[in-house]
């Protein structure tokens, strides 16, 4: 059994319920990946391995709880062409748009969605993020959706860092289904399903409940399916318009709804009842220069849990840091230090349906990240700068 | 003499004039850190250490035109409280603003302040950062703004990396002087400048000329002491209102005018013809959610050159990426990325008055940024990501 004392710390439990940051002295007790005791040392553990952390502040370990992290190719040239006033259409021409990720990630072999992968990955992590959401949607073809997955997964092996999937076939009509979204429902998103949660490769639904997408109703018949499974549910939601998309997600008392930008104050007290996360993405706000902010207030009046993701993507939000995705959930939508780290804490891993990470307390997992910083606003105030010391993840600092 | 090739690479060398990338090939010859020739080995080299660079794209090194790196403190708690919702009165009240960076700068040793600036330092320069300008402007009295410019100058023996100075007395009129600008001006801000310009400690002279700050007709005083002692001048102009500063600097043949929210065409005609840069900060506007744009479309009919800087401070952008720098630009402003790239190189060193680094070119500084990308553009697309796989500064690797 691997045991170790963490001592000279300043523990950020990050414990629902209490308001403001609560910080507690140490020490912190480790034992066999999870967190054993905090505030004193039990008894046989007084030969364990003592680490002096000088001070510093102690949180749970980061989660970002929405990325498309694995996919193919990038749209640095689409983002230069459209920058050079190239039109909608123009990029279309010229093989732009999520289309070109999708070709790409279909050519691409797992290997090669591992290694490009792994990059970003590696940028979160050194962040001090321990558990990763990582969707597919890019291959839309149940082979191609399957690849990704598995790509996901093994992304966990190679890292030490706890991957939750999603299956988002869902995501995009393909170019071969063209006004035919029941039939690719029917024939690739459904019967896919069941073939990626026969593998193990699935850990949630996803869809994109958006007119350029699916309806809600489509989204009803996936989520039955989905329940059919056992399998929880979560949406990108009133991104660009309001479908009713987290209704539905409250009605069928699933994990999160995402974006949000057009949700309102019923969509807001559905979630709430529900215990359904909001999940905002403001790397995607930014990268699209929007100007309609989620409901925030009626976020906070209703109740509703408030998450922040990356949503790193290729088009929309190429973005891999969940500093800068705190940052932008402060400067952005106004949300405060404290809900910003709760954010990519606590209430992250609700939105993963994970219940022994994201807090520190004692049964948890010992995913932990020690920070160089004096107050834990600093974690949200700086823009491109990573203040993080060390990270545990299981117990073990890596 | 210290001789080195680089080879199986792609050069962008940023050289003005050209449209485009420009993309060349190799190899890249170095001696005694400058660039001794390109595309071809000169005789006398061919027992030269050779590396291969594996195809990558090599730019010269990345230049931030504009920080104040130098200060104490942060602003964390005051960041803090905004989002909280406290009035700008009510932070006054509890000691935030410029006051308290002003405060904790004075208390602070030269030592101090350099081991604060130096994470900051180092976080651009992990970037590919070779070149930095610091300003003065927090010190406020005539000791404290040459501590600032001391400890600025000792940054650049503890890295390898470049520092530009200004002084920035004409910062901000501190309590001791309200109501009394003039009287700083003529007490502390230009008899200070004949001090630390006798000290060496003086490359350039700055002001923030704003209605919250200095007029443009006190500027052209603090410009008439720049000229009689031979230094170059610069502004922080049209920041918050339109004063005419940027126009005074274009008047004085002055090396930049930055910020330029509130700028006009007319301005960006005065500046182009004098050869004055407009040095854009999108991290301020970031952080002060700004919506009115500097006047680009302008800049871009007069041939202004435009370069792109991090602005780093504690208060209005406690940015240290130079890479979300010009994400930013491209995101915020819509600059191309190669305007973006431009910005942090060639146009930022004519900022600063260099001619020798920020273009790789036969006899210039071999200062040069090797990245882990397929296109340049991927520089600005990226958000919170580094591909940087390699920085030599004077023709060393490090
Ligand atoms: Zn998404
Ligand atoms: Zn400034």
């Amino acid at each position: 059994m691997i045991r170790r004392v963490l001592d000279n710390l300043r523990l950020l439990t990050c414990q629902p319920g209490a308001a403001g940051y609560q910080l507690r002295d140490g020490p912190l007790v480790l034992a066999d990946g999870r967190i054993e005791a905090m505030g004193s040392i039990p008894a046989g553990f007084e030969d364990a391995e003592i680490t002096d952390l000088g001070g510093r502040v102690v949180t749970p370990a980061l989660i970002d709880c929405h990325t498309h992290l694995v996919f193919a190719g990038d749209r640095a040239r689409e983002f230069e062409m459209r920058l050079q006033g190239a039109s909608y259409q123009e990029i279309a021409r010229a093989g732009g748009g999520i289309l070109s990720t999708v070709t790409a990630t279909r050519a691409a072999s797992e290997d090669e969605l591992v290694d490009a992968a792994l990059p970003r990955l590696d940028a979160l992590v050194a962040e001090g993020v321990a558990t990763v959401e990582i969707k597919s949607g890019y291959g839309l073809t149940i082979d191609d959706e399957l690849k990704m997955l598995r790509a996901a997964r093994r992304l966990a092996r190679l890292r030490p860092v706890r991957i939750v999937t999603s299956w988002l076939a869902a995501h995009a009509v393909p170019p071969e289904y063209a006004g035919r979204s029941d039939d690719y429902l029917d024939q690739i998103a459904i019967p896919g399903l069941t073939a990626a949660h026969a593998e193990g490769l699935v850990d949630a639904v996803d869809g994109f409940c958006e007119e350029i997408a699916f309806s809600a109703a489509q989204m009803a018949r996936l989520f039955d399916a989905a329940a059919a499974l056992g399998l929880p549910v979560k949406l990108h939601a009133e991104q660009l318009s309001h479908q009713g998309g987290s209704r539905l997600v409250a009605q069928r008392g699933g994990l999160s709804a995402d974006h949000l930008e057009y949700a309102d104050s019923g969509d807001a007290a559905a979630m709430a009842q529900a215990g359904t996360v909001a999940t905002l993405l403001p790397g995607a706000f930014y990268t699209l220069r929007e100007t309609r902010l989620p409901p925030i207030a009626a976020f906070r009046q209703a109740g509703t849990v408030m998450a922040l993701a990356s949503d790193c993507n290729p088009g929309t939000s190429p973005l891999t840091s969940i500093l800068l995705t705190m940052n932008m959930g402060a400067t952005l939508f106004r949300l405060t230090p404290e809900e910003c780290l709760r954010g990519v804490t606590a209430n992250a891993a609700r939105a993963l349906g994970l219940t022994d990470c994201g807090v520190i307390a004692v049964g948890n997992r010992a995913d932990l990240a020690v920070w160089d910083i004096d107050h834990p606003a600093e974690l949200s105030y700086r823009i491109g700068f990573n203040p993080l010391h060390a990270r545990y993840f299981e117990g073990e600092r890596c």
